[in-house]
């Protein structure tokens, strides 16, 4: 096969930020996707309606003239029942980050069993809860560790559709098939990169993450799972744009921007890997199903032409920038 | 205790490049130390007796006018025994790289049980073995998988004195105990960091190295042998300078810069945890015995009174810059 055309393609966690960075990166996913998940980690956090409705008009504005959904999310916080209430029609769910796990979580969750009348009501209202599943431990063991949160929020919250966002490990995509409510982004760059590829060489600042990539074998079980479109595995980018100066210094930020190059990445490892077929349901079918969502009708088509990652977008640096890539966005329609 | 005077403290494993690197760096270690370890992974590397010569010199006068001894050691190819015989009388040690594990070591050894000649010769001539110990697997088990062949070469040569150098993993602390004729440096930044400290928060290309900092008990392990002023453990800081450039950057080369703030730090660090009166041992006492070398007399008086580590020296960026630590070099007899 050397051309493939995906239906509406959706990328389920993308960071667009605001202000002039919004105007760069907004629109290179409104491009090539006809909707996303819209993280609320900005400064300060979208967690109240009146930011939620100021920053969902500004990221449609970012988004013209291009035919593209904004799923929209509010930062984790104590809600109120009528809170929730309130904000639901315009959510497609609500982001908890445990404090300080990435960027812009400072304000993030503490204590998370400790929010349980928040789950309860979200249940209830059948919000769905998105979460950055790392504890504050040594950095590799993080998100094996919050395994065990996820099990106990499952357990103990049977009806609230919990998505374990940017999976990095073998251990989470176990958890798919053990609790039904339980589902998972993951993102490109997690289907290809191990720590080796961070810092195995010289050390890569633009491969650097939350969660940071793992070992072989837990990319191994990722890739295998998004090969095989794994009924509760979506893609989900976590594409995140950090100027230049902020990646290449002492205290890099944690943050790899792919957006612009997802589908042509995606198109060359699922043909590499004989699963071409399958990337329609990765990058679409199951993000719909799962959360019952319509995307705008939108045609993209790659080829496998090659085309060179520019060296930046508007000041931000693409993963494997300079690097040429077989397949390429050739229409959209 | 608020003061220790360290008689003729020794780095046994130490970069000091070369032109004008060299004129930077040399001085400060020779300013707080009696002697070190010089690595001879140059561009082309110090793999011949008139190289050798010239680079002895080159260090020296890069030295002066500091009491200073550089044990200089030879880049591991396949000598002839006559060429073995040669170099004896000028180096402490020859340096053995797997090829391509750090920096200017793509000249390094393709096949390290090939080599058992040279292993023999060094051996019937009582030269150490100095090793870079990591093989080509996944960066967080390296040294781990590499342990195996520190098994075999300790096994096959019984008399060959090897030095397993910079060990970061509690496995290879194991080692020492279990073979006579194994012994190691370590560097004080793998007593103190984790992987954590390099990627757990922000990026840190200033605290990047080969081998990586590991897990917390590898840490734990190490400096428990530290501390406690291990038989077998010397100080080697593999401190390495690269210009600050080739560090903030895509593709940042590894290696910490230590060599002017050392003493300050294992003062800091041995004093927190009760142990200042082992430091004279890990620092110099040890290596003198197992090295079978005579430094020449020096009196680095420390005491507990803060420094501000600077900015950069020459370009290059230390460990820590601008941080404070409570010891400094107050006198150098």
């Amino acid at each position: 096969m050397t051309e493939i055309t995906l239906h509406s393609p959706l990328d389920m966690h993308i960071h667009f930020r605001q202000d002039d960075m919004l105007k760069v990166v907004a629109p290179l996913s409104a491009n090539h996707f006809a909707g996303g998940v819209i993280m609320p980690n900005l400064l300060p956090p979208v967690d109240n309606l009146d930011r939620l409705l100021w920053y969902t008009e500004e990221v449609r504005q970012a988004c013209q003239p291009h035919a593209f959904d904004p799923y929209m999310t509010l930062f984790f916080r104590n809600y109120t029942f009528a809170e929730l209430e309130a904000a639901k029609p315009h959510i497609i769910g609500i982001k908890l980050y445990p404090a300080g796990a990435t960027t812009n979580s400072d304000g993030g969750v503490q204590e998370i069993m400790a929010m349980s009348a928040v789950f309860e009501a979200m249940q209830e209202l059948d919000i769905p809860l998105l979460v950055h599943g790392e504890t504050h431990g040594f950095v590799m063991d993080r998100e094996a560790e919050f395994c065990e949160v996820y099990r106990a929020l499952a357990t103990k919250f049977p009806r609230l559709r919990i998505t374990m966002e940017h999976i990095t490990t073998e251990k989470a995509v176990g958890l798919l098939d053990e609790f039904e409510n339980l589902r998972a982004t993951v993102t490109p760059h997690h289907l290809i990169l191990t720590l080796d590829d961070v810092a195995g060489g010289l050390l890569q600042p633009h491969l650097f993450c939350k969660p940071i990539a793992k070992r072989p074998e837990d990319r191994e079980a990722l890739l295998q799972a998004a090969l095989r479109a794994h009924p509760k595995l979506m893609m989900g980018s976590d594409s995140a744009p950090h100027p230049r100066d902020k990646k290449e210094c002492p205290g890099c930020a944690a943050g790899i921007f792919t957006a612009p190059i997802l589908l042509p990445m995606l198109a060359e490892l699922f043909e590499r890997h004989g699963a071409l077929a399958n990337l329609q349901t990765f990058v679409s079918d199951t993000a719909q199903r799962l959360y019952r969502v319509t995307p705008p009708a939108k045609s993209v088509t790659l080829a496998k032409t090659t085309m060179t990652i520019p060296a930046q977008y508007g000041g931000v640096v693409p993963m494997w920038a300079g690097r040429e890539l077989a397949w390429s966005v050739t229409s959209v329609q």
